[in-house]
């Protein structure tokens, strides 16, 4: 039976003024976790939180998590943990986000002041953290408000985490989420997370996929010094020519990869997934809009997004040690270090795909009969995450999404990491569902960023309703 | 019949001390062309120069040749114009040098100070511009006086042209010389430049050839701004890969260029001319040490000082716009500009390799069927130069090694430009001999740039001995 909403739903309407100062509240707390000068504020705002919480009859710790590691004249902002409800039958749901935001500066050039919450006419409420990720952090705290304002039994416990370094690496968060996974996360038996964005403007989106991230360097090196292509030129082997012919054979215009073993990998599209394109509410002028060009590989959107979520792609970022100034130097550089990383999807292995790209390269560079030496390595992986749609956690959200909108929502997945979510799913075993309050256009990380009043106010409602639905979702 | 030179090579050796303390007050004088607080030390060194030629009954004009291009607030340094004799039964000999000098600071790591002529126990005399150009410029002073002092009669009518920016692009230098060419060059047979040096340290040379350099541009572009690639990846056609394609179809990594009409274009290789590489002094070893490695494409000689000097080259220099600093960054570039220059030789036109770079990458770039847009260009564009080293400038310079050094010259050409040589060949439509005094150890742009005591001495009695064999040597 669907559950009963009705005065939830209205208290949030009744409430919607309260909610928006509450988040106009939070926009003003400069809560920039990459700027020194502003890390006192970053706890001001984590210690704002933690008193929103309490009062609304939450117990909250704020954790610390001691000196930041390259930065160690400063303290790490406190992660906030929070339990709302303590009820053996009832789920528990772990929920996260972050309360730290990205720079800004009214010189930037923000239409308004970023730390003063403006609501223009369209309902476009402008300010850092509105969208990215105050609104949707603050949404959890609403939810409750609105449940105990309206008289509403609270559906589930409430886990929640939200720490405050996220615009700057989640400094010593992936080591307290394994700590805890088993103390202060262990009754969950779902996690959500509101910290990333529709696909478009108006049909909302659970995101159950992200891609990995393998970063390589190949180093060529030979000469002892940089040499005069004048002198030098014909005579010796030149680095920059055996390095750009080892990146040229990695892959073509096309996006295709020629790196043997990479595709293999790759786990082949069933029908069920096919059938999620569908519906999809995305077209190739949304990709044209925000590519700035109209230089697609595809010309539909169903290859177009298939190549954005669950095929691997690989993009060459460029080379270092060569000449990358405007004008003209005849140099012949002595060493250069060609930069490239590979976006990995299910079921490609971190090592099988490092061991695949050594083997290739090191074979491409052999063919070339170079007297120079070679060198690659992996800079950094990041493994890719996906949950299946069909979880209860995502069926029930599902429904709420149905609920608040009355529209299913397009299952998505995003082409580019939030590693957070992996850990949370390493470490409770559990499923993650990804909910997005805001939508394409809000800018999270530029000049006006923004969150619309109304994906804020449904948002809430959205939040609420899907406590309501996984708190009775049965187990599949 | 042999000139009789024995009294003016015995003046020579008598006023050797006089000669190295000429050079000594010149080094002292840090004429500095590329820095702004130093170019009335450039004027003084012109001033110096012209005020020596005078006392040894030269006609000398300062030339001025106005304000600097790019450094409107400075007046360009005067070229010293210079005749000395004007018999019109002699043979007339203009030669060219250059009084300026390399920036050099004793903390650049100079063992002495650069500005003070220090001579060592092994008879190395350091000092910024020592070898370049100073000592070779002082030569032609010094033979003149070595001639007045012995009471020998001066063989040719000589001709001088000594700037004071070669250093920084020989600014005005090409107008003068075309001005002057049917005035006050009216009456030179030949041209003589000693600027560059030995291709060893043991065996005198004649450069009788330079490459010329085409350099040029390749730009791809395609999304408005600089994409995400985790975002983007495997949507849209990224510059970079087209861009890294394209550079990779130039040249092998044993330096083949595939450009179609290139090696075409390129003289064969006579018997004459491959005999002269037969006794040339040069092992792949003082190749190793200047290369600081052993990655030569070659293992002989013969066909390396070949690439470096007769055949073209093609580098690649470097990419703008992309990611090229250490560390990692995911960014698909929107537009990125390759760098590479084609070093030219006999016969190569300019606009015949334009038209044959710009139709390959125009086609290389067709083939990707990428929706980028590319653009190639030439940058900047200089021709080789290459004089026969059997006209009478050159047998009668080979005559003068033989006679100073007891060993008959190797016959070189370099691999890098100087393009001074090229203009006055076009100018006065006369033969070009480069007849270098320094040796390839002298560093000259480097810190501890030295001019060997036997170099510059026996260097006085070689160009007069030049003089000499140059007056009779009859006309081929």
């Amino acid at each position: 039976m669907a559950p009963q909403l009705d005065s939830f739903f209205k208290q949030v309407d009744t409430s919607a003024d309260a909610f928006i100062e509450r988040l106009r509240k939070a926009v003003a707390i400069p809560s920039i976790s990459a700027e020194d000068a502003r890390r006192p504020d970053v706890v001001r705002m984590g210690h704002f939180l933690a008193d929103e919480l309490k009062a609304l009859g939450a117990e909250v710790e704020l954790r610390p998590l001691g000196k930041e590691p390259h930065r160690p004249h400063l303290d790490l902002p406190p992660v906030v943990l929070g339990r709302y409800g303590n009820d053996k039958n009832k789920r528990t749901i772990l929920v996260y986000g972050h309360y730290d935001v990205q720079p800004a500066e009214k010189s930037d050039g923000w239409a308004t002041d970023p730390f003063t919450l403006t609501v223009d006419d369209k309902g476009r409420m402008f300010g850092r953290g509105s969208t990215d990720d105050k609104g949707p952090v603050l949404g959890w705290l609403n939810a409750i408000e609105a449940h105990q304002k309206a008289g509403v039994d609270f559906p589930v416990n409430l886990l929640m985490c939200f720490e405050g370094m996220e615009e700057y690496g989640s400094e010593g968060l992936d080591d307290l989420i394994r700590e805890e996974a088993k103390k202060f996360f262990a009754d969950a038996d779902a996690v959500c997370i509101s910290d990333n964005y529709w696909l478009g403007t108006e049909k909302p989106c659970l995101t159950y996929g992200l891609r990995g991230c393998n970063y390589y360097s190949v180093e060529v090196s030979g000469p002892g010094a940089d040499l005069h292509s004048g002198v030098f030129g014909g005579q010796a082997h030149e680095p920059m020519t055996d390095l750009v012919q080892i990146m040229a054979s990695l892959v073509d215009s096309k996006g295709n990869i020629n790196i043997p073993g990479i595709k293999e990998q790759v786990a082949p599209v069933t029908a069920d997934e096919e059938k999620l394109y569908d519906t999809i509410a995305f077209t190739m002028g949304d990709l044209h809009e925000s590519l700035g060009s109209t230089t697609t590989i595809h010309d539909e959107t169903k290859p177009t997004l298939m190549a954005r979520w669950r095929y691997p792609s690989l993009s060459l970022h460029g080379i270092e040690g060569a000449f990358a100034s405007p004008g003209a130097k005849t140099v012949i550089p002595a060493k250069v270090t060609g930069k490239f990383s590979i976006r990995t999807v299910p079921d490609m292995d971190i090592d099988t795909t490092n061991a695949a790209v050594y083997k290739y390269v090191e074979e491409q560079f052999a063919k070339l009969g170079s007297k120079n030496s070679m060198k690659v390595w992996a800079q950094h992986t990041g493994k890719w995450w996906v949950a299946s749609p069909k979880h209860w956690n995502f069926s029930a959200a599902a429904k709420a999404v149905e609920r608040v909108w009355g529209v299913a929502p397009d299952f998505t997945r995003e082409g580019g990491s939030i590693p957070v979510t992996l850990t949370f799913e390493e470490a409770t075993g559990k499923n993650v569902l990804l909910l997005p309050m805001g939508s394409s256009t809000d800018g999270a990380h530029s000049i006006n960023e923004k969150l619309d009043k109304g994906n804020y106010i449904e948002g809430i409602k959205m939040l609420g309703a899907y406590l309501h639905y996984v708190a009775e979702e049965p187990q599949n």
